[in-house]
Order: structure tokens, then C-alpha cells, then sequence
């Protein structure tokens, strides 16, 4: 169990602090359980009622709160101060050690200092995996592919062979990058395969959710933009290009060749249908279905999905409607 | 192949039966299928035409169903019933026997009496094992987690560090328990990771279907309620809380800190927006979107989810009206 | 990199072309990107405009399009020849060799000639293997499944016991086959559950895709037909039927019991309930619930699923309802 004194993590945010410095924090715990050993924080101001009542060694507020408390540390954003301090010293996960002998490892492959891989892996030939770089139990890495630096690879990912990973990524269990894409020619009644010879390629600081699949371009690549977060069981199609600093919440769905700006944030079980251009900032709402294109900084939502105010009215028009037939 | 007599099948279920007690049963199969050495049940009264062109040589029907026949046990619950029997002597599965010496277990974890553990399995440090669980090949069990007797965990499971799971659990091939939940803070442009310290609580009784993902807490625990039964391909998000004898059926999303009642029945498809309270008893048809607490036994449907009869009105009207405008 | 010359390529799907039959081919790529060295194609008109441009050394292009290029390869399907040239020199993918010694293989499995099986993979008891299968690494393939010729298993599958798989199928990674359906008895507030004792049987020419979960049979068996392909993340419940040559694009969700005919076409996220009937050739738009029977030849769309036509004219009416009430 760590242990950090309250001074040397209100050094580390810059925060405002008059309180005990050096009292020891052990843990960050919910405003409502916290101890006295531990370190809370007020995101949300509806919660600013639980405050008072609050049993935590120090709080993390914003700097302009109401009221005085000299457990109370002002930084201007809480919620990235603790993320911060978590990722510093209370983040920490039981990892693999050093390269498991029980792996399968191709001679080709080149492994960079400090790497960890886990045992039933498979790396193949001509795998590129970068210093620091954790990968755990019956992952499979094909041949070809390759992994930046500082990468957290979890235990039975599937990378199929080709892919380019960069750096700082975070890949839960179970994601599958680089299966083949869904092309079919049909001939004679017959569904006919299209080989699928493109590529996956993963910017750095990209963090893929548990269970989610992407799959490779069926030629050219499929391309996941720097800073990007998917959440779990999320479906990336061939030859989508997803932009930078993205946020896909789970169970997504993103059909072949489908481009996606910068900044766009799409809620849970939303979809997309094949060869959209969808701009820059754009915000859609859950269980949409988006099938045309996006200009940027739109928000959109409806299944077709539309414009958030149209589908209000609509909404609403039909509320109305209801309500006077049924009279 | 099991061999049973009727007359023992009769007993143990504490049936109705006048047919010849010692005809031996071999198998269970629908009445279509069924021959005389098989063991039959009515459970839907509109097969009932499929009684008498059964071949089965024997069949559960309920207490009062209409007519006579030798070969039918007549008991209150023919699907309960016939869930029991098959449980007792029709349900057996291959399965690993023993400690494979293929898998890597820590010296310090801990395996009750009677588990068997299949090959390329991987069981971190301090993990406990209750007494006659089964662990198939290729699963993942990390640091600190630890499994109560009884349970089944198919192949290529993975259960991240410090993961409880109760008694009598069945998890299927391809699930993620403890997985990070989606939390980030934004600065300057970029989202950055909150450290997901939390943990997953899974409480006796539970059985969870194949590919289904369920996230640890971002602090404190995500929880599932005992005797909770969930299908395949459902994403459950950081510190939701399930409630008791709850069905969810699959590709089902509950988004994070969302909590349901006891006795909860979601259809296919369905999605929860984080931070709802959904009370006992509440039923959620197919495809619907809840974005607002629900109160208890509460039907409701539509994306945005509504009670059952104001969508079944809003359909209506809209009917109405598309009819009359094309005119 | 294989080299191909234009000649015997053109010979091979018999098209018409008056260029240099030496000249050499070493990829496919797309019209914008292709070099000299490279073939492309043009299967969709809108991007005629990129002909003239293109540095292909040679170009599948229709029959009867309008003008003259020496690099042109006339045929009548583009896509379909495309597709035919890929599969036959461009689709090459590193695959394992041989049988690892670090597989785990009953003694009473039987292998086919010239099968490949990964490391970390286990091969139950009685299982049986066709000729030139290759398996790749930590598959779980169960007791009594068998699985025909020339497929393909990519990492991490799991088959359940007793499944049955035809010839020339692919199965992508993290495909779970044969997991429990979700039947549960309920007797006393409580989930009883039902054993799932039938099988799964998938016919020739089947792909699968990534993550996709298909259940046995509680009974009898889940069928899927001949030459259907299936998207990723889907999941198929306990004794559905699919018939042949189907697309079920990704997401999609099918219910218990549930049966669709041949030449079904179902677009993403998509689901259906229980026990329906769905005739030939019908076309389910992109996240539709279908919870009627569906005829043959017919289009639905919404949810819940309507015939495109009535859908279109209650969208229709709304829009011009909500026009008229915001004035």
C-alpha cells in the first residue's frame, strides 16, 4: 500500500492548502467512504452536500467553493488533479515480469528493453514490440506487427499480422485488431470473399476497450487518430478512419470506410453506416443511427439520426398528437 | 449415454403416473423429435396438437391438461421439472479433470478441494479457489482475485486482479470481468485516464453469457446481484450495481453508476445512460433507451424509453396520421 | 511479394485487353494509391473520375464503359474478378505450420493431412479435424466437435463440445461456438436453469466474424446455412436457424428459436425476437427490432420493424407535423 503525505501531493498538483502537511494518505476513496487516511475529491457540485459529512484525511475542491475547511486542497480542476495523483501513486496493477518462458516467441522478433510478456503468448516473426511495453497472458501478435513504447497489452488480445501500434496505448482483454473486414463479392447467388490485405494502424495514447473488434482495411489502412478512447465492445469496420482525441462509448458501431473527425464523441450503442464523412466536434446521442453525413460541430441524434433540435420537436409533436386522439 | 428408469424420473420430481414404471429413459427431446426411449415435456399449451403424434416415451404435462395418456407424468411446472431432471441426469459436459500441468499457477494461490484447472490457464498470486470449481484451459484469473466453490469458468475467460465471485457461478467463454470503466478527465484538448481502482463483486448464483464485459469500479465496486442471469455480448460499465434474480438479455449496455432493482427483466439490445436508478420489478422491452429513473414495476419502451402504454399511443397516433396524410 | 504477369492474370479471369501482356503485378491497390508496378479496379462508377488519374499498371474496369485506356481489363464484374485475383495471389497471410508441440492434444483426436495447430491450443477427446485445417494458437476446440476441410480458426476461438462445422469455413478471432442458451425456469422468485444439451452446426463456406457469439441448442440445434456470412460482435441464440447465403452485418442480435430463409440480407445492429419466422430474401435495415414474422421478398425497417414504404410515410408525416406545430 502506498503512502504520501499530503504535502507532497499538493506540491505535485500546485494546489491551495492550509491544512497538515504532513499527514500520510494511503488511499482515494468517494467523498462518502473516505477515511481519514484517505484523499477524496468534489467533481460534481450536486454532491457538495456530502462535504460536511465527509470523513476524509483531504479533499481535492475547486478553487472558488464556498466555505472554508482546512482539509480542503483548491486546484482548478478536481477531477484531472485526481487523475493525476491516481495515476502517480495509487494506480498501480500486479503485472507480468520479465519474458515468460512458457511464451512462444518467433527468433525474428525484436523485443525492446524492458519488456514483460506473459506466458501461452504468441509473438511472430518480424514483431516490433517498443521498451516498456507489458504484454500479458495468451495474447497473440502476428507477423509484421508492431507495438510503441510504454504499451499495456492485456491478457487475450488478438493482432492480427501488420498492425502498427504506437505508443502509451492501453489495449483491454479480449480486443480483436485486424480481423478481416466484411467484403463479399456476389456472383452466382454466392457470397464470394475479398481478401482483406490492408492494415490496422493505432496512434499513440489510444485506449481500446474490452471485447472490442477493428477490423483491417481491405486495402490501404484503417486508422484509429492519436488520443482516442473506445470503450468496450465497440465494432470498427474496414477502412474507417477515426480522427484524434475521439471518445467511442460501448458498443459502437462504425460500418467500412467511415471517417470521423477530431474531438467527436459518440454514445453508447450508436451507429454508423458505410462511407459517411462525419466532421469535427461532432456530439451523437445514444442508440443513434447516423446515416448520412455530419457537418462539424453538429449534434445529432434519432434513429435516422437528425439534428438534436429537430428531433425534440418532433418528439414533442408527437407527444402532443397522442394525447389529443387518445381523447 | 445416462440411463434412467421412469419410475425413478417420477419420484424425484414428485409426479402423477399410472404408465410402466421400470421403461428406462436415455435422453430428453421435444415432442417432434422424441422416440420411446426419451423423455418428453409440454411446457406451451399451443404444441398441445403435438401430444398425441409424440413418439416420446414418456412426457411431462401440467396437473390439469385435458385428456389421458400412459406415457404422461403430470406435475405442477412441466419447464421446471424438466429443467431439474435434466440437471440430475441429462446435463453432463466434458470437462478438464485435475490440475493441468500446462497451466501457471502462483505458488501462492490458493485451490479448495476437488478443482480442476485446464491448460495454458493462468492463476495470479494469493488467488483463492473454492472447493470443486472448474477452470477450462486458456483463462486468465489475476492477483487477488478470488472464485467460490461450485463455479464454471469456460475457456479464455478473463477475471482482472482483485475480482470476487460467489458460489454456484457460471461464466462462458470469452468474458471480461474487471476491465478498466471508461473515466477520463479532460485537459487541454486531450482525455486523461482515471485510474480504474475499483473492483467487481459478483454474488453467488450469478451465470454470465459468452463475449459479455463487465468494468471494475472506478473506486469502490460494480456489482451483480445473486441469482442475476445475464446473456451473451452485454457491456456492464464501472460501479453500476445489478440487484437480485435480474435477467439480461444480450447486447444489453448499462452505462456507469446506473443501478437496478431485484427481479429487473431487460430485453435484446436494451441501454441504460449512467447515474439511473431503476427500481424492482421494472421491465425494459427490446431496443429501448432509458435515460431517466425508472419507479418500480414499471414497463417501459422506446429509445427514449417511455411507458409501455403512452409508446404503444404515440405508435397509434403516428399510424393514424401517416395514413391520412398520404391520401 | 508475389509478381504476376498481366497476361496471365487477364487469362485467368478471361478478360478483354489489347495492353503489354509481360508487364509485371505485385499488389492491388486502390486507384488513388495504386502505382505501376500495381492492378486496381473500378466497381463503382461514382469513382470514374479517378480513371484518368490513377498510375495503375493495370485496371479492371466494366465491359461497357464508355472510352479507351491501354492499362483497361474489361470483364464483366470488376469486383467479383477482383476478388478472384486477390484470393488467387494477393491474400497470402502468414499462417502456423505443422503441429506445435505445444498444443494439447487428446489421444483420440483425429487430424486430417497437412492440418496446422497452433501452440497454446487444446483439441478435446474424439474431435476430428479435415484435411488442410489450420488452427491457430490458445483455440479451445472441444470434445466430439468436428470441423470439415480447409477451414481456418483464427486465435482465441472457442468451440464447445460437439459442434459440428462444415468445409472452407473461417471463424476470426474471439468467436465463441456452442455456449449455453439462456433458458432459465423460474420457480420461487428464482432463475432455474435449463442444461443446453443440442449442438450447433454451421455448414460449408461460413465465415464468421470477430467476437461473434452463436449458443447450442437447448434441444436439438442452432443451424447456420451454407455460405452465410456473419459480421462481428453478433450473437445468435439457442436453436436459431439461418439459412443459406445470408449477410447478418455486425451487432445484429437473434432470439431464440427464431428462423430466417436464404438470401436474407440484415444491415448492423439489427435485432430480432424469438420464435419468428423470416421468409427469403428479406432486407432488414440498420437497427431495426423485428418482432413480427416477415414474408418473403420484403423489406422492413424501425423499430419495431415495419415495410420500408409505411416506415418512410410515418417519417414522412411526423417531419411535416413538427413543421407545422413549432409555427
Amino acid at each position: 500500500m502506498p503512502s504520501v503525505s499530503i504535502g507532497e501531493i499538493v506540491d505535485f498538483i500546485d494546489g491551495r492548502y492550509a491544512g497538515n502537511r504532513d499527514r500520510m494518505i494511503s488511499a482515494v476513496a468517494p467523498l462518502a467512504d473516505a477515511n481519514d487516511g484517505q484523499l477524496s475529491f468534489l467533481s460534481n457540485r450536486k454532491y457538495s452536500a456530502q462535504l460536511t459529512l465527509s470523513k476524509a484525511g483531504a479533499i481535492l475542491v475547486p478553487q472558488n467553493l464556498e466555505g472554508e475547511d482546512d482539509r480542503w486542497i483548491r486546484v482548478d480542476d478536481p477531477y484531472f488533479a485526481i487523475a493525476r495523483i491516481m495515476t502517480k501513486w495509487f494506480g498501480a496493477r500486479p503485472m507480468p515480469k520479465g519474458i515468460s518462458a512458457q511464451a512462444s516467441i518467433a527468433p525474428s522478433a525484436k523485443l525492446g528493453t524492458n519488456v514483460a510478456i506473459g506466458p501461452f503468448t504468441t509473438i511472430g516473426e518480424d514483431v516490433v514490440i517498443g521498451d516498456n511495453t507489458t504484454i500479458f497472458q495468451n495474447v497473440s501478435i502476428e507477423a509484421g506487427s508492431n507495438i510503441g513504447d510504454d504499451c499495456i497489452v492485456y491478457p487475450s488480445v488478438v493482432i492480427y499480422d501488420g498492425t502498427h501500434i504506437g505508443r502509451r496505448c492501453i489495449i483491454h482483454a479480449g480486443v480483436v485488431i485486424g480481423s478481416d473486414g466484411y467484403g463479399f463479392a456476389m456472383h452466382d447467388g454466392k457470397h464470394h470473399k475479398i481478401p482483406q490485405i490492408g492494415i490496422v494502424r493505432i496512434e499513440d495514447d489510444v485506449e481500446i476497450g474490452a471485447g472490442t473488434t477493428i477490423d483491417r482495411a481491405a486495402l490501404g489502412e484503417t486508422v484509429i487518430g492519436e488520443g482516442t478512447k473506445i470503450d468496450n465492445l465497440v465494432q470498427i469496420g474496414h477502412n474507417v478512419k477515426i480522427g484524434k482525441h475521439c471518445l467511442l462509448v460501448s458498443q459502437v458501431g462504425i460500418a467500412g470506410s467511415t471517417e470521423l473527425g477530431d474531438h467527436v464523441f459518440v454514445a453508447g450503442q450508436s451507429g454508423f453506416s458505410g462511407h459517411l464523412k462525419i466532421g469535427n466536434r461532432v456530439q451523437v446521442a445514444a442508440k443513434s443511427a447516423v446515416l448520412e453525413d455530419v457537418p462539424d460541430d453538429t449534434k445529432v441524434m434519432g434513429s435516422p439520426a437528425m439534428p438534436f433540435t429537430e428531433f425534440a420537436r418532433r418528439q414533442a409533436a408527437l407527444k402532443r398528437l397522442a394525447k389529443k386522439k387518445s381523447l
